[in-house]
């Protein structure tokens, strides 16, 4: 037996505990060409919240189904019994199959376009669950984000929203490590300090202490080049009244807007678009796998240097994936939101 | 003697005649590296609403002051008295000093990003009032939009919206020329014979005829791969929702945003540029004033071919200009936009 965490409502507004419940279920046998992997660790990702609705928005994976187990999560886990070419018991590797205790994997099939396939990994490069994080689907956002949605040029000014979390952190680093002025900001003091004080960002504000343009004036008197933009909303419209021109905007994500209902407020300055001739981009690191070989090579060697800070912020137990969840959304995390599933039942 | 257009008030809302006054002004004698042109043709741009206030759009050109000529409005004429290398008595030109009976225009001077740059006109490959559209700005606009900003690729589907505008009209019959399927909307049942019978689009409607989103739905029911946007607002929305994966969006100009006092309401659903990877670029032809031999080489060789039409709405006497503006900004006007300036006052 094993536990799987299901949703059973759709949330309102924020996420709760109780609109999921934890089912135990029979594990079963894997047939020819899969796998049976015992998860370790599991995602807790901000966007899962785009799915937690009746539908998903258009282009985007599918709303998860009510009363069933949640697939398209990314996870990392150990292989007990394998029927595909390729693996052997005892091998570490990720899949999509997150927020439960056994997945039955198929070796072949492509999840998360691509990122989440069934793949080996090399632990003894780093700890398994850096591969959630920064070797994973969020280095490859970051790292896709900033090369080709936003297309970094040489003395950029970028400014990162959101710049303590899992994306962000990475995408602030990133564009450091390239010798550009780096502006982050987060929702606390305390994560401000992080970024000063670990990340190294030249600049950095809370955006909760004043309001945004001014905040954003102080940091970047002169304006920004790039703004890799993980909010949405006031933060947007502020970054397309402080781009120079020929600035662009990489959209990763828009945190302010995943709980909304219906079409929120855009931004009202869209105007400058033109006056200034911005690029305004949105983009998913899965339209871009290809790039994760190259990726793991670059962040992967600047994590072993302690270029790249990967800060967790880690819930034990999978039954708590649901409360990681509902933090993360009210921005309780810095980093990387991790479950350590620590399944306490055994397999039957 | 010579008259000249000046605002003397910045609309509220819509334009009216009564914000501007004609002025009867001296005529001073070029010096050198200067000319003398007498304006013949002078052009009715919607964007120079956007310059009719206080401040205009950061990165835009400057507001037009009040009670003096308007600088940076593209016109032509003819050379009456030049002493200026390489500019004859007799030569017809295009400058960016227009809405007025005489200009005294400095050779060298950089006009409207080089766009507006004192240049000789081949009268013979065209009427001359023919460089004031198809073949100067807006056919630049229409054809770097199409090229650089929506970067059109084989098969797209294509959105042209104010498609029987001077910019819409060029760019919308560019698609089709480069064998696209091609949609054109605006804001009259007239307009649409115009992009149906005139123009030979693929499909057309008029905005007001229902809601935008059934209307393009009906006229592309597979959903389209690139907006040329012209008006903003609600057609810029129904774009995002339109659009395939990797679509692309060129905003040339927001019509429906010009008269704004504060920032408006902007596209409430841009999420959908992370989830289906649209690139929304904001560009002015004048950012792209190198293309300009180049478009001309092909935009006179399709006039010439009877492949580009070119309607013109043409208002007669300079005082009627700001009458022409106010039109223009109603919708009133199919293709190019112009006034035949007919100066009947003299030279002293």
């Amino acid at each position: 037996m094993g536990r799987e965490v299901w949703p059973i409502a759709y949330p309102r507004g924020e996420v709760r505990a109780s609109d999921f419940r934890v089912v135990e279920v029979e594990v079963r046998q894997p047939r020819p060409g899969e796998v049976l992997v015992r998860n370790t660790w599991t995602s807790v990702d901000a966007a899962l919240r785009l799915r937690l609705r009746e539908t998903a928005p258009a282009g985007y994976f599918p709303a998860f189904p009510l009363e069933g187990p949640m697939d398209g999560i990314m996870t990392v886990g150990e292989i007990v019994e394998s029927r595909a070419d390729g693996f052997a018991p005892g091998d570490t590797v990720w899949h999509a199959s997150g927020w439960r205790d056994y997945a039955v994997v198929e070796a072949e099939q492509q999840a998360l376009g691509g990122v989440g396939t069934l793949t080996k990994l090399d632990v003894h490069a780093a700890p398994p669950q850096t591969y959630l994080g920064a070797l994973g689907a969020n280095g490859l956002t970051a790292y896709a984000g900033l090369l080709h949605a936003a297309a970094l040029r040489e003395g950029d000014v970028v400014w990162v929203s959101a710049a303590a979390g899992a994306v962000g952190s990475l995408a602030a680093q990133m564009a450091k490590i390239r010798g550009h002025r780096v502006i982050g900001s987060a929702g606390s003091d305390e994560k401000v300090r992080y970024l000063l004080d670990e990340l190294g960002l030249d600049a950095a504000f809370n955006y909760r202490r004043g309001t945004l343009p001014e905040l954003l004036r102080q940091a970047a008197p002169d304006g920004i080049d790039v703004y890799f933009d993980n909010v949405g909303g006031d933060h947007l419209e502020t970054a397309l009244g402080a781009l120079r021109r020929s600035g662009r905007v990489a959209i990763c994500g828009m945190i302010s807007e995943y709980a909304a209902e219906e079409s929120s407020h855009g931004p009202g300055n869209l105007m400058l678009a033109v006056t200034k001739g911005l690029t305004i981009r949105g983009f998913r690191g899965s339209d871009h796998t290809r790039l994760l070989p190259e990726m793991q090579r670059h962040v992967g060697a600047w994590v072993r240097e302690g270029r790249i800070r990967c800060r967790e912020t880690i819930t034990d137990g999978l039954p708590q994936a649901p409360v990681a969840l509902a933090g993360l959304l009210r921005g309780d995390n810095t980093g990387k939101t991790l479950v350590r599933i620590d399944g306490v039942t055994h397999l039957n």
